[in-house]
């Protein structure tokens, strides 16, 4: 299938950091070589999106589009491009996978060389954007940019899923609840019996719940601040709840205390360097591991204290989870159509384009986990 | 064997932080139940002990007797033990091994919790002291203080070995040696073909060098301040010698250069944090995994930028390299015995015990590697 022409269309561009989004139509090149240009159906709003707007300490790019964690289905494909075809249903991916890097040769990565995590704003290939209004640039956010009816993306990309998959639901593997499972299952690899503590009960963490809670975990202990998150929080997977504002030492002292040592496991969901000093401070001597997941909207240095990591606590990350987004995404929207994982409870609201800064203000008032928007139908 | 009354003997003994040593008479107790008192046949200087010896911010712990990689021999035994008698060869373990903690038997730890790292100056069992002066007690170092001609420790904190092995070069195994082989096998996995850089060229640097040169790595860099770490450094498996001084840019910076992209492995073999965050940003996104062993003279505190770890590198930490001391010391020794590892290469100086400040000079100066102190064979 060729690509078509220049594409005008509805998107949701951010004109400065955390003013509210505007609906403006754009201009939507047609697809470069190796791209497809994607009929966006559903985005759901991550807290990702939500630093990088409201960010003054990050380089200031506007007007943009935000948006990664997105289903759709193929508009037209770019030159060379044998992967997909027009009508294919598609997983936007804001981490990539070129299928040839040392990195994607690799079964120990997921950190793609040539189409990772995109920060400029820009298009991989060519550093231009593809939005433009009245001929001046509309800037990408991690070459996904969906908060759009159509989007442009480099074929590696995105990911090709079952037709039969409903894509209001599964936007949130493109994503959020990936990053939680596979942090949980491929980076942690929690096993049996094992005690976790989660800080930051959103989507994140509590997928990181469920993944945890799948893997037989004895005891999975959430701490979030925000106290209407304890109640659903159980349903992941979440046995304990605490609220750091609810005692007068530390968490980690409570944490240490009473799991008599350290918990096995500590994920750090919130998106603050400060809360990844406290969870590898709740976790054991002698093999306590603590995963980064957050991405900080402050300060960027971590405080880790040498005693912590000589008495054998390991301190680690992921971004995507670990997932290799096109070699393994497949298989965890197989996984929810089989019922093997929940994606739905994730879901607290649906809303319409037009009314996507509401998704902004729930997130901000924690009212949601998953706000997902709905593109027009037409 | 029962034990015998109270011995007077020599020790060398710290009155105040980084004051010369003064080789006193001192009264050494009989050894109280689970304990042994032992002849120190040799000692070898470590970092770790001039830097306890030097600290002032630590809580200074005066008078008191360093040292705590040695090799000796068992003079008589307390009540209740039955694992050595009067006679056995030992080494003496700075983190001892008690054979039934949670940790113990756990084979994910070797941080036990009845006998780890002391740090009071005192006998684990009861925090008091088996050293006096005039009846005012001199506290110990990491239960061990083997500057002494005899010292007492707890049957979990030494380990009987062949009564063939030499006890001046086995010393080195205590500590110091042990530490960078295990952080390189047990810690790091090294694995063949891979790149590893090693930020500190003493003993503990040069015994991971020699660790992953076993294990088929194919560049080992060396980094060291001290040009005259260089040479040697060859012999144990360096490939490639970098003296940040000699560059222009930020070390981390070269070697992500040369190694287009990071080392698989790096190890902090210095004793400094800020070159833990240095070790961190030269190993590769995806599975960099960096291995800290120092222990810091000043700030406690290792800055990780959140985004190193979110690209999938690791930060873990080793005491004694993972090895659990009692169990797995003794298959080193035989590895020695049988010339599968280097122990006599490292040691640069013999010293009689009253020589004991030129150790310390030789060190501080960047002078030696080990220099092993033998005590006096009346
Ligand atoms: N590594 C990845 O691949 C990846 C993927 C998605 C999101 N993220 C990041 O993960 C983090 C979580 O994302 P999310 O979408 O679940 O966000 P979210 O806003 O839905 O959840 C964050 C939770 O943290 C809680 N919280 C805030 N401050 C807290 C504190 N001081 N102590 C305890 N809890 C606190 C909030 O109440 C909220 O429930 C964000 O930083 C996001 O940017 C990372
Ligand atoms: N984790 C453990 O089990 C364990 C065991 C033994 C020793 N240690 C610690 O390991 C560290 C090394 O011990 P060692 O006995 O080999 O010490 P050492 O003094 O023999 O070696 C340290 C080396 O670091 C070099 N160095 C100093 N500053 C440097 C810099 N800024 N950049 C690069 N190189 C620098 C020195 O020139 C020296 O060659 C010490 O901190 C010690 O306390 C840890
Ligand atoms: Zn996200
Ligand atoms: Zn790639
Ligand atoms: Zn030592
Ligand atoms: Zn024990």
């Amino acid at each position: 299938m060729s690509s078509g022409g220049v594409i005008r269309c509805k998107a949701a561009v951010a004109w400065a950091a955390g003013e509210a989004l505007v609906i403006e139509e754009v201009e939507l090149s047609p697809p470069q070589p190796m791209e497809i240009r994607i009929k966006v159906v559903c985005t759901s709003l991550c807290r990702s999106d939500l630093t990088a707007w409201l960010s003054q300490a990050q380089p200031q790019i506007f007007p943009r589009i935000f948006g990664h964690e997105a289903s759709g289905i193929v508009e037209s494909v770019g030159e060379g491009v044998t992967e997909f075809e027009t009508g294919d249903h598609v997983l936007t991916l804001f981490t990539g996978e070129c299928m040839s890097c040392t990195h994607c040769a690799s079964d120990k990565s997921n950190m793609c060389q040539v189409l990772g995590l995109e920060r400029q704003g820009l298009m991989h290939s060519d550093k231009q954007t593809r939005f433009s209004i009245n001929g001046n640039p509309v800037y990408h956010y991690c070459a996904v940019s969906s908060f759009s009816e159509y989007t442009i993306v480099h074929s590696g990309c995105a990911v090709k899923i079952s037709s039969i998959a409903p894509l209001d639901k599964i936007c949130l593997l493109s994503c959020g609840v990936a990053a939680g499972l596979g942090a949980a299952w491929k980076v942690a690899n929690i096993s049996q019996g094992s005690t976790v503590v989660i800080f930051g009960l959103g989507t994140v963490g509590l997928s990181v719940a469920q993944g945890a809670k799948m893997r037989g975990a004895s005891r999975v202990i959430g701490v979030d601040t925000n106290p209407e998150k304890s109640e659903g929080a159980k349903g992941f997977g979440v046995t304990e709840y605490l609220n750091p504002n609810e005692h007068d030492e530390p968490i980690q002292q409570v944490i240490n205390r009473i799991t008599d040592g350290g918990a096995d496991y500590a994920f750090e969901c919130v998106g603050d360097t400060g809360m990844v000093t406290t969870a590898l401070q709740s976790c054991c001597s002698g093999w306590g591991l603590t995963v980064s997941l957050g991405v900080p909207k402050n300060k960027a240095e971590i405080a880790v204290h040498y005693g912590l990591l000589l008495s054998g606590r390991t301190l680690t990350g992921s971004l995507f989870g670990g997932w290799k987004p096109k070699s393994h995404l497949p298989s965890l929207v197989d996984m929810y159509l089989r019922k093997e994982i929940k994606i739905d409870e994730y879901i607290t609201h649906n809303l319409q384009f037009e009314d996507i800064n509401k998704a902004f203000e729930l997130m901000i008032q924690g009212k949601c986990l998953r706000c997902v928007i709905h593109m027009p139908t037409n």
